[in-house]
């Protein structure tokens, strides 16, 4: 990440994602679909590559447990829709629910714990009035646009001095004692009591399987990978040899019909997560979450993410769902929310909640016998939870890098390994037969790694591509190349090139990347 | 696949890929789902690894063009969700239906052309009578559910021999004249005349994005990835230096509200599609159709799939859509379809259409500007569309053996790249310091292959659990280990045992595996 997060960094991020093809806007030929994003060329990959590292670490080559024994886990791939009677064990049809408010005025409509409240106050003739409590969306831009407000409203009275606010004071609206929240003047109204009671909204999106769509027909997309998981448990149990403890972990798409998408691919309707649960004894409950929570702190900073982003928020119990003993929010320091942080990765210890549930709605024995110690038990579980596409952001975010010397001055560091192209292979010039050479290392080098071939314009330009895209390596192939069978490579961190021989350059990288 | 195709092939694959957590109904403490299903462990594993080899051969390692150049494809992520403008333009809203029927007498609805009929016989005192059209749903079991009816109804009428019918002669209910509709007998009714006309049923599963559900916030989940990549096909254009001919591809899921979901994996209500539009001059359109024909025929053979079981299916023009100018489906000779063959991938020359609707209806220019030949022209498109879901099916169906002399009468032949174990790792006996030796071979491995250790039972069943896995090689550690550092290596197909220096396996494996 830049040195200096700004309010206009999340902006160069976006449009870096766009002009360079890692994500667009979905359907932007209609005008778009507010809360639905498409991965671009380079994004497909740099997600491709993210979630491939996060499969191999959780079921190819899971971690070594606390007694250096490696762990089992094994993976899964459930429908996105399932029988609706899971949606109602898992409560997510009667409390998955966000309070949203409409705004009267403007026909708006906002999630009421995203709406910042503050009273603000104006100096005329020495006295300090009240402007009455100005609201706007919580997060970068609120502070500019309450004091545009301010200013409107400070006219209209007749003119003053506003007294400066600070914003980290703001109450949400729905901390707000009830005669207060009926006084809100909302983020895009200009008189105040616009905004309706804060009302229930269910997340899930709804559809139909067969002709009519009525109740009986009714089904919902899911909004979290885990309840899949959570309904092969038996059939888990019962074909791949496996017993407490051990994980399933799954990778797939979810849908939240969120009230305010935003924040980029932050917050969006449609979602890639990468879910885990860990069936444990539960007495060794509070150990495997530890144990979790620290591993996934220790993961995500494999993935080139700095430690001192990162940020382990313990939920306190009154902010826990009421059937986790505890969980854990894996936080970001996004450019949205720095100096604070938003999440990345839930760990929750969710005891034996979900399946204890299931088996109360679906009659079938959620039990583990345990041959081997005479005992039978719901297993408790520890779940850690990640965005695919949050971490995708994460990682755009933390690459981004600004440099006025460099051949193009924005230009992302990510982590070789997950970089989208792993090197970019240049002739020189387009003649003498270096194109020749150039073609035939691509076409060995590519069997291995993901590469680019690139013959336009200037060597400057073909690295400022190069490093826009996070490209680690890009070999030239020059007139010396012809003499001495060696190629130029250059390292994006460093900027600094050397010699490698024509026929050690596959290994050198394959080294380098490794 | 088995030499001797019969009835209960189907049965046994899908019985053999429960057990082994290939493939489990969706949804099944709940009853399951009608057209919904899940992959287990080791189907993860292995659709993972279709999927890889796919991305592979088509975005990461494209094949050479008919020039001997290397193609120029480019991956994308699109959303599940778009603007429903998009289903107005591609036709989706106004013509992906089925026709359907509905039995009055016992409430099932059928895909009328799935419903099968034929006029039956049967003889009494030397007389031939009509037993009227009867009916069943095409398939495996039709002849079986025709034959009891008639028994039933020849009973009813007071008894007689059936005459032998030929299920290769019905006729499918929407070929038959009108006045011959009205009298059928439905599939699981006893009077005639208890079918209702034939009537479209639009295949799009309908959602609502927003708190109203209303004609304004209605959205479809997608029916095929394809229509993603037309929408954006202007920004990779614009930012991935591409130019015709070059492809974009995608994997991921798409949904179709089948009105008769059936033959286990085949055709179900959620799935997952690899598409990939292909992007060329018009003037080169039949050249590129009959390359990815050929090669795409060429892909799956590569896959393991025997040439055999394979058939260039080339759709008459009358049966194509109106806007394609050829249109060649890859089918496989399914267990239900033997010796007759199914759709596996469709390759179609859709010449401009889809570009040029979207053009239409979006107002964007979808025009490429050739500025070294100074022309410009909305490219013509060629698809070749796969099924990922049903790719694993016929890897199931094609690796499936039964040999009463093996350790597993069943086992499973798979391709070894694309196998989901690609060793198993048994210390002989769970002492004498062999289990020390097999989990530091196991813990080696797991770095660059994903390798099984099992300790339990005897190395006979052992061998028959990773037979019925697929896994091509075992590897067992025994009492000679500790002397001589060799292991036994024992081949999957072969069942031939050859010893392998401890510190060669990994050589060894990957050479194999390669």
């Amino acid at each position: 990440m830049a040195n200096q997060p700004d309010a206009s960094l999340m902006n160069r991020i976006v449009s870096l994602s766009k002009r360079r093809g890692f994500v667009f806007p979905a359907s932007e030929i209609y005008g778009g679909l507010n809360g639905f994003w498409d991965f671009g060329p380079l994004g497909v990959q740099l997600k491709n590559n993210l979630r491939d590292a996060w499969w191999r670490s959780m079921v190819e080559c899971p971690p070594m447990g606390p007694d250096g024994e490696p762990l089992s886990i094994v993976g899964i791939d459930t429908a996105l829709i399932q029988h609706p009677r899971t949606w109602e064990a898992s409560g997510h049809v009667g409390g998955f629910a966000d309070l949203m408010v409409d705004c009267k005025e403007t026909k708006l409509r906002y999630r009421a714990d995203h709406v910042a409240c503050i009273e603000v106050f104006y100096e005329k003739a020495g006295q300090k009035k009240s402007l009455g409590l100005l609201s706007a969306l919580e997060g970068d831009e609120a502070e500019a646009a309450i004091t545009k407000k301010a200013k409107k409203l400070i006219q209209k009275a007749g003119g003053g001095e506003l007294v400066p606010f600070d914003m980290t004071t703001a109450t949400p609206l729905t901390s707000l004692p009830n005669e207060a929240q009926t006084s809100v003047i909302g983020p895009d109204a200009d008189k105040p009591g616009t905004l309706t009671e804060p009302r229930a909204f269910n997340l899930m999106f709804q559809s139909y399987v067969g002709v009519f769509q009525n109740d009986d027909s009714r089904v919902y997309l899911r909004p979290e990978t885990a309840q899949g998981i959570f309904l092969q448990y038996k059939n888990v149990l019962d074909t791949s040899r496996v017993k407490p403890p051990f994980g399933v972990a799954q990778v797939g798409k979810s849908f939240r019909n969120e009230v305010t998408p935003r924040n980029f691919i932050f917050r969006t309707r449609e979602f890639e997560q990468m879910e885990m649960e860990f069936f444990v004894p539960p007495e060794d409950g509070m150990k495997w979450y530890e144990f979790w929570v620290a591993e996934r702190m220790r993961w995500w900073q494999e993935q080139g993410v700095s430690g001192n982003n990162l940020y382990r928020h313990e939920i306190a119990e009154a902010d826990r769902s009421f059937y986790s003993a505890a969980t854990s929010d894996i936080e970001y320091r996004y450019p949205f929310t720095a100096p604070g942080f938003g999440e990345l990765e839930g760990v929750a210890y969710r005891t034996d909640y979900d399946l204890t549930q299931h088996q109360k709605f679906s009659k079938v024995k959620m039990e583990y016998i345990d041959q081997e110690n005479k005992t039978r038990y719901i297993p408790h579980v520890i779940e850690p939870a990640s965005g695919l596409t949050r971490g995708v952001l994460v990682l755009l975010c933390e690459a981004y890098q600004y440099d006025e010397s460099r051949p193009s001055p924005e230009w992302l560091k990510i982590k070789p390994s997950l970089a989208p192209i792993k090197a970019g292979i240049f002739p020189l010039v387009n003649k003498d037969g270096m194109p020749e050479i150039a073609e035939k290392l691509f076409l060995d080098l590519r069997q291995k790694l993901i590469c680019q071939f690139d013959a336009k314009q200037s060597i400057g330009k073909r690295y400022a591509r190069m490093d826009e895209a996070g490209t680690p390596f890009c070999i030239t192939i020059d007139g010396d190349t012809l003499k001495d069978q060696n190629v130029t490579v250059r390292n994006r961190d460093t900027a600094q090139q050397e010699r490698v021989a024509l026929d050690q350059v596959q290994s050198y990288l394959l080294t380098k990347l490794a």
